[in-house]
């Protein structure tokens, strides 16, 4: 997998991203998106999604801040994003810490076929059936591991699963790969997380291997995350969100093939 | 045209400017017109709209995550200021990229006497019926200029229109002028355009000559813009984002009157 | 009153600080209170509200983008908080600026047992029923004194009330505490009385005395405000703002105990 060379495919073709997504990431996210070279819109309303969906590269739907509205206007997104083939993504943020944050994502994945599922492990764990303590929107400790976690969504719902904490894995349901780019500096920073996954959905943009585009995502992701932490980490988090946004405008595709770590689990 | 004593009226004014906008631009917009020295305030309920048009010096209406019940509160707010003399503004964003949008702009400009429309050439282009590729919410191709997009936009509505991209114009439908100010870093950071829309506002809402309003906040902008490009345009989008809030907060009018690049167009 | 001890404590318990807050500062409220320590959950839908609330250390309701929805979310949260002893907190933000704003705010106040209510003095004078100016969201100029209002607010709703502006105050309607802590600079960034009233929640959830913690609260605030403004006061307030964020996670207990200053009103 030649992951270096996704990311100039991405600026080259500007994919347009569209995100419903929650209202404490929604700056961050269209920031983050814009400065790796993609183009985000937000639009929610369910007299437009559809015709939004169809027209993107991606559809990333992210129940952060979900109500009833909002949720219907992410089924008829992804329905026809799915018609369409456009891709799908699904960010269950809270997944487990509500009963209705549960029973919306468990809606979601039952009413559109999501390509990738991208949450931390308490998140994802929650929606398979896994006992696992969530706090709020943080994951909390478990006993089954990331990749293991990530295996087991991939074959459930056929699609590519992404579980990020401090390890990352990402899945397809046959193949695993444990990614170790990124920095504690991140967990600092809101919405890291969220833009991520909308990352992930420029990437399955322009490429149609979703688990190779989420492993470039993973990677050049962490790696500008590392590259923000080395300037900035000891002045603090304010900081580490800035440079990180100059960080992704700025990653080359030598720094990729050079700082990339992610391994093929046997 | 003196418009370097404009900034100083404004901020000796400290207008209110009542923003009805998107979720993705709400905190920037705020911070953006504090740093200028206008006083934001965003209120969206139906219920209390009317009230707080009327008692600001400027409305600003934006679509750009708009929904059916948020344009019924921006077309309350808008007659509320049309019978107080308030100038209202409409930012058309993602105008032709879906039938809704389209159409919810021009409902509001129907009910509502717009005094400034300001948009992307596509965005402007399609609602006046020009035929006009839009991506999203960014502007396209397009075969007509900017300053030609502004003179009808102006002359059809009756109102101030100004048209932002590679070149800036602002037409009250009689007199067009052509603005130079501005740095292509603005279009790696999202909001640029709906915090000018606001801007124009806080200039309108202390100058009565909404063309001479608008040229104003165009330049004043543009040379923030260019001021924090120097200092920071090889650094990446984050740092950027922050310098532009800094300069223009920092902005006096010497710069401006040395800086601003206008014509009149013959 | 040792408040320099309250910080390790919240750094160490980490508490869940439900937000149902306002767009234009939910970003900037979750980076805060994840920098100083805190966990940040926004929620609003009401079929989650109560068992988010029941499961937090704190909630907090600020009404500064208020509709009825999010106010009926607002109550039932409240509600559930009451039940479960999860300290409450009211950010009556434009109370007085609009009658639905004022309203809403004493219907909050009516069913719901607050524990903590932070405003400036323009937005505790109307809710009180004294008259004062108030300009959208600004605080404008009033007769009576913010320490004379915390104490009267503290006694009408019988909780813990928090006056904010060019001097601060707290009161528990017995006794009262001048802070002078804090920097002017705040005032030009957008959200610095919201995150601060979400900053008094998350030091209410590790001390069961909401005077102190609201003490300690609009101490630590305050230096931290006034060691961003040593270090970017003169730069402009886009950089305050990051640096604010960067002061919150570094802020020690050894600056606390050097730098605060409070006394308590004879």
């Amino acid at each position: 997998m030649i992951i270096s060379e996704k990311l100039e495919r991405l600026r080259e073709m500007k994919p347009l991203v569209h995100n419903i997504t929650n209202v404490v990431v929604t700056n961050f996210t269209a920031n983050g998106l814009l400065a790796l070279g993609a183009s985000p819109v937000m639009a929610y309303a369910k007299e437009e999604v559809e015709e939004m969906a169809s027209i993107s590269g991606a559809v990333v739907l992210n129940i952060g801040t979900l109500n009833k509205e909002v949720i219907e206007s992410m089924i008829l997104a992804g329905k026809a994003a799915n018609q369409k083939g456009v891709p799908v993504l699904l960010d269950p943020v809270g997944a487990g810490a509500t009963r209705f944050r549960t029973d919306m994502a468990n809606k979601i994945l039952e009413e559109v076929q999501i390509d990738v599922i991208r949450g931390n492990a308490a998140e994802i764990a929650n929606l398979l059936g896994i006992d696992w303590q969530i706090k709020g929107v943080d994951a909390g400790d478990g006993k089954v591991d990331a990749a293991e976690i990530a295996l087991q969504a991939a074959q459930k719902w056929n699609c590519a699963a992404v579980v990020t904490g401090k390890n990352d894995a990402a899945s397809d349901g046959k193949d695993t790969y444990l990614i170790q780019n990124g920095h504690p500096m991140m967990t600092q920073v809101t919405g890291t997380g969220c833009l991520l996954t909308s990352v992930i959905g420029a990437y399955c943009a322009v490429d149609s291997n979703h688990l190779e585009a989420a492993v470039a995502a993973l990677t050049s992701y962490g790696i500008a995350a590392e590259l923000a932490a080395e300037k900035t980490g000891e002045v603090g988090p304010g900081s580490f969100q800035i440079q990180f946004l100059n960080e992704l405008a700025n990653l080359t595709s030598e720094e990729i093939a050079q700082k990339a770590i992610f391994t093929k689990q046997q």
